[in-house]
């Protein structure tokens, strides 16, 4: 059986669904703190055990560990803003969290691990694209440095205990189903004030997206290749969108007229966003996969799909 | 004022040696489960206060942060092999312990920290001598991964609320005062034993080694070059010394005949050991720092301290 951390939430529920597509067992663990128990829907009791608990709570961990086979860890404070004002929330959430699920399967002899990782790790690197064997790694967010806190305890792990590991370092993921992030801000803005946009920052910043179906078959397809150590690979596009063709594509996927895109200024949207972040995918190609959607084509998707779902 | 933590312990209490005779005041936070008030001595109250209190006590940590200009973050815990016992140490003396210091600093508008940070970081890289910007960083203990842990909450502060920081990444540092580590086990193998001396592993492991006074002069020195953002370098020598050259230079330091040399097999000492790890310490030479004592040196130097301090 499979258990999915994070199952109730964006890409964790779209990996719910895929895992039972191709015929898996699965058991989510969430605390519903942002996952939607409707993202779950559909499901057979069969195919699908929801256990509510925080991650926070090692007893309640352990009993979610019974029988299981790999570990998806995808539980993680949504929100990567919200470092600036509550310094502890990523470090609970991200690294303690992560500690918890290695120590439960350390416990119950569970040896393999898949774990969302983030771009956020690299901070403002100075090679763009960015790839794997980019360093030093200085993430900028307290959300990106309880990512790479929670890489590092996983590397460990595999290194002292022997557990198999798959580190995904993902770009920015996009598709249906997501709670939070640029797109969901600039659809809710305009669903207050359909006249104008307000742009957090100078609308430069690019970064690369990709959504989050070509995101889940990346993971499943890197999983299926590698069998011991620790496998660590980007997952993105080869592209960059910039926060102000976001803004016109949202704009435009509204159909609405004469709205006034505003821009707050400064080279960043909030202390600890990364103005720039360009994945390179080469290694991830190299295996023979390729995400069928641009960033792009990803962006826009994600607009048309959240409009059509919540209007205008 | 300067705050040194793990003032007490081998590496801190020779910082605090240096940083009084440079002029500064310095107050040492020390929980001294390792750390030793006899390294302290022969200092002014004037010049050295000593604070007795655990990092993981938040509120003991924002009185000593009352005054300070600098935090020099040394405190640890010293033992990288524990990890495999108990599993939480690292987690909760390294990267809690890291937090707790750091969002005191915040809360006390304290701005500069230097961190001691470890080769064990780099894991089993696969380039050598391995360079600050080898990437992915994978340690295989759980002490390698509490020290990237820390040092991604540091740089992510410096992103986010703009402190200045100083990373070191310390070869394996020796010398007197030392309270663990190969030196020190070997010569208290041959006090109980002045026979044999049992060496973990095939004695082929091999790694960088710097003397103490020389990993001092070079945190200072880095702390002198650079007033904004983070800076890391790696700190060590440009040579490594293998476990069986370590263990016949132990032996020839005692004056002892006819010890017998015991290995116990294997390609590392135990789970979580680097079998080779070797600098690159170009990027610190660049600066015009150079270390007084070779690996071999600094060795050699530590053993017959330590044989001339307890005797054989």
């Amino acid at each position: 059986m499979h258990l999915v951390t994070g199952g109730a939430g964006f890409i964790g529920s779209h990996l719910v669904d895929a895992l039972i597509s191709a015929g898996k067992k699965v058991r989510v663990l969430d605390n519903f703190s942002s996952g939607r128990m409707e993202f779950l829907e559909g499901h057979s009791k069969d195919d699908l055990e929801i256990v509510v608990c925080d991650l926070l709570d090692p007893s309640g961990v352990d009993d979610a560990m019974k029988g299981i086979d790999t570990v998806h860890h995808l539980a993680a404070n949504p929100d990567i803003r919200l470092g600036v004002q509550v310094t502890d929330t990523d470090l609970k959430q991200g690294t303690i969290a992560t500690y918890n699920i290695l120590e439960s399967m350390r416990k119950s002899g569970v040896s393999k691990i898949s774990f969302s990782s983030s771009s956020a790790i690299y901070g403002e690197a100075d090679e763009m694209p960015t790839s794997e064997r980019y360093g030093p790694v200085l993430p900028i967010s307290l959300y990106g440095a309880s990512k790479l806190a929670s890489e590092s305890l996983i590397s460990a792990w595999s290194g002292t205990f022997g557990i198999t590991a798959w580190i995904h370092r993902f770009a920015n993921i996009v598709g249906s189903r997501g709670t939070h992030g640029v797109i969901y801000d600039f659809v809710h803005k305009l669903r207050n004030d359909n006249t104008r946009l307000e742009v957090l920052g100078d609308g430069r910043q690019e970064k690369s997206y990709m959504d989050v179906q070509d995101t889940v078959n990346a993971m499943l397809h890197v999983i299926g290749m590698h069998d011991d150590g620790v496998s660590l690979y980007n997952l993105g596009t080869d592209q960059t969108v910039s926060v102000s063709t976001i803004a016109r594509i949202v704009v435009e996927s509204t159909g609405l007229a004469d709205v006034k895109i505003e821009y707050t200024g400064g080279d960043r949207g909030w202390a600890g966003d990364v103005p720039r972040t360009w994945l390179d995918v080469e290694k991830l190609k190299s295996t023979g996969f390729q995400p069928k959607m641009t960033s792009e084509e990803a962006v826009r998707g994600c607009a048309e799909n959240l409009i059509s779902e919540i209007g205008i």
